[in-house]
Formats: C-alpha cells, sequence, structure tokens
C-alpha cells in the first residue's frame, strides 16, 4: 500500500488514505463500508501491527476501483500532509552513511576523512516535521547556509529493544522520503541537532510505502534537485549501514516504537561539498525523490 | 507547589499529585471535593497554563492541612515516576555549560578547550526517562564508560518560538532535577545522543517546582554523589548560558512546547573528568540533587 495523511478541507482533522489509481482512499470509512474496524491516523494503523497491511491490502484489492460514496477523492483535490505529521519522539538521522558523502563533508564541514566503524546518529525534533509542497522557513537572522539531502526513510512498525540484523527489516512498516535539510552554519560544538532541526528542517513523504511493496530498499535510485537541477543522484546500495544494520544497531541501546523514523542518510552532491559552495534562499524549490516511493517538492520562503 | 507523578499501587494508572506536608495530595480528587475540573496527569495540567498553578495553590492553601478522605496519601505509601514519565519530543540537553567542565571535558574528552559562543544543544529520546529509584542499566556490551551529570531541568509551560531572552522565564513552567547519564565510549563522530539517549539514561524528578516557588534558579546549590561520596557540587550561578538564554536561544530556531524539558548542564566533577577516569558500575548508587527541588537516587543494575 502507498498510505498518505490527508486532509479534504483546510478546516477539516487529518486523516489516513491510502492511494489507488491517483485516487485517495479513505481507510476509515472503507472499513465502515465493509464492517471492518479501522483508524483515522498513520499511528494507530501502525500500532496495528503486520496484520492489518495484510487484510487492508485485501480489503482494497476486493474492491476492484469500485468504491462507496464518499470513500474516494481525486488526489489533485486532497492535501497531502507528512504521512506521519507528528511523530512520537525524535527523528533518527544518520550522518555519514554513502562514501563520497563522507569525502565531501571532510573536505567541506567539520568531519573525518574515515569511513565510521559504527553508524553516526544525530535527531531532529517532531516539530521539525513539514509535508509536500509545505515550505521550508529561511530565517536569514540564523542561517545563510542552508543546505539540501535527499534519505530514504524507513518507518518503524514494532516495538524493537536489542533486535538482530537478521531480523532487523520485520520491524520496519515501510519506507519514505525525507529531505534532511540542514543550517551549515548552525553547528554547536560539532552537535547537528540545532543545524538540522529547526522547524521546517525535516520534509517528509509524500506517502509512507509499506513494506511488502519494496521488495529490496537496499537497490532504490535517489535524487535531489534545486529548481530542476540535479543536484545529488545515487542508489541506496551504496549505504556504508544498511537499514537492517542501523535498526540493530539503535535498538541495542535505544528501544524503537511504531512510527519511529530512521532517516538513513544522504549521498554525495549536497551544497557544502560544491566548489563554490551553493545553498538554498528563498524562492528555491527543492524536490527530493526515491525511486517507487516519490517526489517531495517544497519551496523555501523567508521568515 | 512540588508537583509529582505518582501511582498508589502497581496496577494502577500514573496520577497527578501536589507534595503538602510529606502527603501527595491528588489533584483532580481534590478538584472534584471542590467543584473544579483538574486534570490526572502532568502535561495535561501544564497545558491549563499559568493561571492554573495560581488557582491550583489557592485551593490546596484552602484546606489548611484537612483533606477530603482519599485525597491525601502518605508519601512513604506511593512510587514516584518521573514528573512526565513520557515527554512529548526529545528532551533538549545542554553541553558544556559549566567553565569547569568545559575545561575537564577538553581534557578526558574530544571537546574544545574554548569557551563555546552559543549554547551547545543536544537531545535525549523521551524513551531514555525513568523516575526516582527506577534502575540505570548497564549493559557491559555497550558500555564500559558510565558517567553522571547533575543537572537543572526547566520544564516549558507555554509554546515558545522567537522569545526574547527579558521574556524567555515567563515561558518557563518549572523546575527539576535530571542526572544525564552518558556513556562516554558510545560518542561516534562526536554526536552525543547515541552516548546520551540510552533507554534509562535520563532520570528525572523527583518533583517539579513550580517557577513562582523558586525565586531565582541561577543561584541554587547542585550536587552529585555515588555511593555516597560528593563528586560534583557547583551553583547553578556558574552556567554559561542562564536558562532565559538557553530558552530564547532554543526557540529561536525550534518551537518548544508545554511539557518540553531542558537539561541546562552540568558543572564539574564528571568521572571522565577524573584523574584517574572514574565510571558507574553494577550495584553502585548515584544522587543527585538540586537545593529546594529534591534529591533523585537511582542504582545501577546490569542487564
Amino acid at each position: 500500500m502507498r498510505l498518505v495523511t490527508y486532509r479534504r478541507h483546510v478546516h477539516e482533522a487529518a486523516r489516513l488514505g491510502a492511494i489507488v489509481d491517483n485516487q485517495v482512499i479513505d481507510l476509515e470509512y472503507l472499513g465502515l463500508s465493509a464492517g471492518v474496524d479501522l483508524p483515522d491516523n498513520m499511528l494507530d494503523f501502525i500500532d496495528l501491527g503486520p496484520g492489518a497491511v495484510a487484510s487492508t491490502t485485501e480489503l482494497l484489492n476486493a474492491h476492484g476501483g469500485q468504491w462507496p460514496i464518499g470513500v474516494a477523492q481525486p488526489i489533485q483535490n486532497v492535501k497531502l500532509l507528512a504521512p506521519i505529521p507528528r511523530p512520537r519522539k525524535n527523528i533518527f538521522g544518520i550522518g555519514l552513511n554513502y562514501v563520497e558523502h563522507v569525502e565531501e563533508s571532510s573536505r567541506s564541514l567539520d568531519t573525518s576523512a574515515d569511513l565510521p566503524k559504527q553508524p553516526v546518529i544525530f535527531s531532529k525534533p517532531p516539530t521539525a516535521v513539514i509535508g509536500n509542497g509545505d515550505a521550508i522557513e529561511h530565517n536569514a537572522k540564523i542561517t545563510q547556509q542552508m543546505d539540501w539531502e535527499v534519505e530514504l526513510a524507513a518507518i518503524i512498525g514494532t516495538r524493537a529493544k536489542g533486535v538482530s540484523e537478521e531480523d532487523a527489516l520485520s520491524y520496519v512498516f515501510g519506507y519514505s522520503v525525507m529531505n534532511d535539510i540542514s543550517a551549515r552554519d548552525n553547528r554547536r560544538a560539532g552537535q547537528w541537532i540545532y543545524s538540522k532541526g529547526q522547524d521546517t528542517y525535516a520534509p517528509f513523504g509524500p506517502c509512507i510505502v509499506t513494506a511488502d511493496e519494496i521488495p529490496d530498499p537496499h537497490n532504490l535510485n535517489l535524487w535531489l534537485k534545486v529548481n530542476g537541477e540535479i543536484k545529488q543522484q545515487s542508489n541506496t546500495k551504496h549505504m556504508l549501514f544498511n537499514v537492517a544494520v542501523l535498526v540493530s544497531d539503535i535498538s541495542a541501546g535505544i528501544t524503537l516504537e511504531p512510527g519511529d523514523i530512521i532517516a538513513t542518510g544522504t549521498p554525495s552532491g549536497v551544497g557544502a561539498g560544491r566548489t563554490p559552495q551553493e545553498w538554498m534562499w528563498p524562492g528555491d524549490v527543492v524536490e527530493a525523490c526515491v525511486e517507487g516511493i516519490g517526489t517531495l517538492r517544497n519551496p523555501i520562503v523567508p521568515v
């Protein structure tokens, strides 16, 4: 399934949907018409566990494109929000997880040229999340070095503590896209949360594709464009620490919970690593895409 | 008020109370007996805004120690939990915020000897929180360098974005104690969330003292003992960036929300800075105290 959080009208609450043939199918309403209890939001759906993905996929397939009245909306008629508009804890970000990005970072930022021996984990607060189409706020009082980073995001489905690498992928609910926005001039004694955690610095979406529909998360093309010009282009097979290693490693010390988000790191091509360096400014538009999931498109606006 | 989250029985849900004369006064039940709606948990109480602190203080004072049946419990008969058992986002920690600690860190860890020019912000996930008396888990597979850090914690009362230093303290609901447990051998490319964010690494409490009862948060003695031996002893007046600066600085980029926690940094005397270095091991007991708030006492246990 391609799951989304959507709103039909600016004054209505966000709801949970699945995209089928360019329509958003409301899962709670579909369930009601079929005598099945389904929730109206993504976190409650993830909490139902893996069985709900299979049974809801079946329910969608059973309709063969014939939807009860009020259940389907053309996708262009709704506003998509971040699939999880308010995560339950900080987002876990992974730094320096693609070889060429380790190299460019060591030239332009304050990181080592050696490949990390263990995943480099940082965090972004839940207040940083925005959805597809939402504005990334550029506060010129705070930064003149706003940078981009396209990343595959893994969404945890089941509470995970001390999970082995072998079992780790079974704890993943699905995958999405995150643009890990960074104010490179806001690192503080090397700590990244302020430079990466400001409001609007976590564009996320446009959907979550459930894990059953991503045969191999480690063979997905990903790219990023600024104002239509390609800046990053790689494949998730180049990750240093893959999704299974990341889930296992974090869960060794930190309990991962349903709906938790791991942004798995960015390939080379960030603005800080270019000669001359490039930054994003109000008026720019940034697009981040992972193959098979979708494209996040966000304008930069002044505040 | 000295507010606590408590449980009368292991099978009962956590509830909100105020400590008066060594008794825990249940605020929801007190409210019911007085015809006032009060919530049963700390976050909902903080959400009521500053007016609720004044009116609830009045309600407590009006009783003069005569409590309706079922409203008061001797404090030794209840289990205190962390005042906010599950924060809504990551805890904001402040590194290198006392001069002598900057010096000892530069000798023993990988930080600069220069005083930071801006607050050094990191985060701990909400899953790290434990209460007074709860066990700090020592996982020998992960760390052989478990360290202590007593800190004054400021609890946000009102949504804050772009707050001035002058106004910042009016956004603080109250104060508590946090022991910022760190696995010094778990820093990753200098990032601290894994070393400071593991489960049980954020002992927090025993209570929140509302801001009206802390005349000056910048003149409080604080100390920490391991197995009864004093390791840290200082005063919050030695902070480099005081609470007003921290709230203003973080809120410039990151929205602070009611119930958010800022752990304001630790003075010198941590284990990493000692010669020879000292670490905590299973069987040890650590006590962290801030004057006028209380003492957090936690045993280290193996997992």
